[in-house]
């Protein structure tokens, strides 16, 4: 049995040798971002979006407070906000390579990220109302909005989606993706921050569901738990994709799809106000308006597992 | 792009514009309920049904200190459940345009709301005793009651779900939804406050599971990971369902239904000791004691996915 | 409706009534094991797996200081990990009804399991970094380990695994089960610390994830999620299983299960390089490099769901 | 140099010695009070003298959610302060070998002196509003009522004082030194619980102030800092002083006592309206309406310390 | 008795009685400013002069981080800082009757006044050197600069002096006199944000020092624990002093005041370079150069107390 | 007015300004010692000398489980006050210009002292006991051990000395003196670490005390609140004074020191048994069981202050 001492040495060497295929441990001159400052922008986002729903309460101020209080909550987002992307950019730049003194470009770049997404939140916030709207629209047990807001998390994992998207297309690393996986812990819900999703979508209750990271989805789509949107699989250590081949499904405008469905592949196209039925497996396209039944099961005497 | 006074001004003039159908923040003259309080009644009610396995030790109290200690408990719930109780119920009556002056009756009805549910505790405890031994019995894993305690997230969920249910019976409204949902988050087991379930419930797993509001489900029942007990689907933007319509199925005594099943609709009963098969998909009643197959695979050379 | 009073000591006398069947109370004169603190040993785990990743940053150190700071998590995951072994050893020394003077072992025993684990923990951090190469060769969308280790599921849950089943070898009780319901928790993924998995193992997206006690999987396995590697069903009731039994499949090395497949069974072998489609259901064994297809659905007109 | 094993078997060796004259340690079967939760005694008690200058806001609160506030935080005060007050008799009745039956005997006389404590919050608050009145009369630089409250170190110490004294004038042991030695940590002003205090009382400034235990003090006094109301010193070892028996100074009504000045003995009586010059030095009676000139101090050349 | 309903009723009706001569709660429809708040105010104030002493670490950061990270601190302290000196503001204008529709003007002030305060950091950094300076100097035990930082607190209170005389110059109410306040409880140092302190001010230990509103002092003053600038006494109710007069000391340059030594009244002047001696009361001018004894005591047989 | 930009800059010009004879921040590339820390290394010191009355209850702990406390909190003080002790040698070594390859022995040096305090942990137990024993014979109105441990701040100052005085003796710097002046902030009372202090020593009340660096004071000595042991005045800006000379006064065994009595001088010997009444002022030695009286006053009719 090896004595602590041994275990610490041996731990040490192994994070100080030199870098292999496999870093495990970050002990750099830098700091990597931080999982518990991204839940903070999560939060901080979200308490920009639903005032009142979600951070500190907000009745009852009076207008020159509330003017107040936004700002200090917009400052709060752009500091937390900045230093992440700033740390997750230069790790990348670190990573692969650049030298020390382009350092001071991350910086200015993670700075300008930041302002330019803060400035699109008033039209996520649009985007997101169309989101609230179907969800209190598709489920016909929401009794509100307010339900709608505090108990759907196919709400909170869209909503997210939305913010790491629009983060992730502004030019930020890591951080988006570290956001929807947030999402993903809570939800079951596993969007990447990279597909492509029109407005008034909706997920009903959601475990289980996966949007994969090139994905197009249209308009007044409605999905449920268990619902893969994924690739087809490649053979164990295919060397990466080409940035831009799609890999994964088109879901046309209007579609719905049932709980436990599987689509898969990117050339597959699932044409405007068709319905993918319950746990169907679909690898290939469907017309628009078409009706794909599930997989149905038959009574037998046969023992069920 | 916008600077960053623009972004303030654009989201205060959405948060006070007059109400939309769409209102996404809460800038009004009182405090909508609270998810990290609502967290706090789960807690507190779990630390009374299983004292020393939740919250603050209590072992090796002197008898006369464990009155105190569960005194002090009672009144910490009764507190923080009639606050939250009251506040969605003031919520719900100035949604509906309710006046001001009715106001003392939200905190009088939360009052009575809290007591009468509180009242309910000993009767729930005995309820949760059975589902835990149901678990011990059906999970030939289990190595003792402890861990199913600490370890089984369908009791969880489930205990979570008896309490949710009583307090909804007692007339709370929203705060029900808050903690099964809640229970979701942390199981991805999703159970309506609203759904009726007798007695020695058993979910094993549980991941992916949801249970619809108006779903029936006896004594005895077994269910495993990913089986879905919902509505058949309603056209988008169908109006309301009628208050009282059963939606969900009817699942008799001593039933078991294996992973990855779905059940729907409201006609679907499920009769006493049938047995539905894994991923077994059923939208028309199953007579008592049927086996019903799941969707089995044939071996084959195609490409697996 | 029962007085506060009367709640009060319906509850204390439930709580103080002679043991039964069903143990909801542990009033007793030690304390039970702490969810909380259990979440403390993993994550003081990870952050010595994972140092800058996970827990403080360790950047910029000097060499010196890096000895201070591991030798310091050292010592606080042993006393935390050999308080919380020793909790669960007594009590289990006590439900079995050993008597109160061998509890100076119990205290031995924790301490020597709690040293020979830690003795484990350089080996253990090479098996994590072969289940890291395994996710960032089988995703094409991994763009590095940094991505890996903050954002998949499945990485997590399996270094959970990896930690709990050591610590299960060595003899603790109960807190393995803990430390994997933790993860389960966080991520779905459901893997039972008594499972046996080689190396470089990979499970994508991961959520719906199930694998039982006495699965045994080889090297270079990959699962997506929604699979579940269970036992046949038990007659309800039936007498707990013998140790040493196998319920749960053989996976041989090089086996891809896609999403959704179900595998069933302790005399289920799924030969080596065999690939289980999509939403397959399997009871039976299945030959070296057999493709076994999914599920498959069909365009039909019927309803969808 | 020992070993840290040999510490710790030394230190506790020294924890489980029979009992001696100085007992440093309680490893006994029961807890002692907190100095953690005697802090929230206070904190809760202030909150409820002044609310919205102490504790959460209840600005904007709707006349009936204040009424739910209220209850909240009687509730919380009573459950603190009984459960503190339990501990603290139990212990005394412990030290004094009372038998373990009796036990029960403490917890009832917890919840009695705890509910007749709270009943005398309603004369407590006019008691100090008055104090509040002689702060802001006494002091010409006082800008308003709102600035003795939140900056007035006098009025702090002298609100807990009161506070303390009704607890300890109930029958409470320990606990009511405990609150008055944490408003002497917080302000340097030491007052004994058992001093008896009339109307308006004002201290000014205040560190270094010591009114002790059987100091009996007017309506209208002013004190400024570092005055002394002490004892005559005893004999060193000399015997506990008989119950009852006066040993601190009597100050009459209207009197103002100067910064850093002394008056000390049981028979010592400032009569009414009599002022104590600063650094006054005063071990026998002054007649009413006197004054006393402090220690002045002359121009010389010598080395001035 | 009072009952537990009689206690909650009867504060209530104090809470919302008509406004009195005593209003000790603050029911309104507007917050008050935040002990706690102002308690980060300080913090963060000195987060800023000190980095690296005080607050999280900015040991080896690149500089760009640095950047960063000043601009994120100077943000939390406009915005923490902006909202208090508001509330202090709005509630002054309230409390002398201004009409609700000039808030806007405050919350105005608030920015202008925070942004001004600001802008002097760099000047009130520099003057806190000469403080540090004059303390390294002045007391010959200090081993270096760091332990001045940490351990002084005559620093501490002089540095929070510094900043809550120019917050107070710019315009704020209230806020400066709870920062001062603040450094009052933990040191047992009092000093008026009033006062005008020059140059390279020292403090020693500290305890029991006293300095008046209108107090001014010069360049190079070195003080000792328990020293009172003091105004001489009003009488008891008297009017309000007008604003401008000066009720407290002038201490030219280089003057040196020991221990317990008391100077009072706003006529007196202590002239450059004088010495007041330990313990000395001084009640009128004293010339530039003069050294005053303290009280000398002589040995004799009487009882010493 | 500066603008926000200009003041960061400012700021940052300041804090990378090349060395100074005052460095007011740290940026370089270690960490200084923490202020929080050392909050933290007092307060665990505390739970070892007075457990049950100090941090987490250990009641009604089995033998074997309290042996495991023992270890877990000798555990967490060794780790605590290694990485602090290290970090203030390890900024020592390089204030004073040390190489960097040095930096290993502070990491040794650090463990070493360390352990050699701790080592002596059994003996400062035994010497504090004997202050506890003092302070109950020497105040008559002490209840018990249990008040004399919970309130008497004396006792409070005086135990943080004993380990502080320790911890300096083996060669740790800074660190001793944050200790203390944490205690001074606490109680007024400031002890210097540096001084030598016999047995069973009293202080009461003690706002105000001061007992300065090269004090040395023998067995049994009482004094009270104000009293200040002091050296002489030196010049302004006189050289540092030799290290080894003593600046301080002697007080010999069984002295009393009476409230506000000031002593100074390192010449001055307080023989042994003497008596120093209050408010005494003694520059030069006085004979063993000489009684020295205070400044008395006298009754006048000029205006007492």
């Amino acid at each position: 049995m090896k004595s602590a001492d041994e275990v610490a040495d041996n731990l040490i060497e192994g994070y100080l040798s030199p870098p292999t295929d496999t870093p495990m441990q970050h002990v750099g001159n830098y700091e990597l971002p931080s999982r518990e400052e991204v839940s903070r922008i999560v939060e901080q986002c979200r308490g920009l979006l639903f005032p009142g729903y979600v951070g500190p309460s907000v009745a009852r101020l009076p207008r020159a407070e509330l003017g107040i209080v936004v700002r200090e909550r917009l400052d709060e987002l752009r500091n937390t906000l900045r230093r992440q992307v700033y740390r997750a950019l230069h790790h990348k730049a670190q990573s692969m390579g650049n030298v020390e003194d382009h350092c001071g470009d991350c910086a200015e770049d993670a700075a300008d990220i930041t302002a330019r997404f803060i400035g699109r939140l008033p039209e996520l916030r649009d985007l997101v109302a169309g989101d609230l709207r179907a969800a209190y629209v598709g489920d016909p047990a929401a009794s509100g909005i307010d339900e709608v807001i505090f108990c759907y998390p196919g709400v909170y994992a869209i909503s997210i989606y939305r913010l790491a998207h629009a983060l992730s297309r502004e030019g930020a690393a890591l951080i988006p993706r570290m956001m929807t996986e947030q999402a993903h812990e809570r939800t079951g819900i596993d969007i990447h921050p990279g597909a492509r999703i029109g407005q008034q979508f909706f997920i009903d209750h959601g475990t289980g569901v996966v949007i994969g990271e090139t994905c197009r989805i249209g308009d007044h789509v409605r999905i449920y738990q268990g619902v893969t949107l994924g690739a087809l699989s490649v053979p164990y250590g295919a060397e990466r994709p080409r940035a831009g081949s799609q890999r994964h499904p088109t879901i046309e405008d209007d579609v719905v799809i049932y709980a436990g469905a599987t689509i898969l592949g990117g050339d597959t196209v699932i044409g405007k106000g068709a319905v993918i039925g319950g746990n169907a497996w679909v690898t290939a396209s469907v017309p628009p308006g078409a009706k794909i039944a599930g997989a149905h099961s038959r009574r037998d005497t046969s023992n069920g597992s």
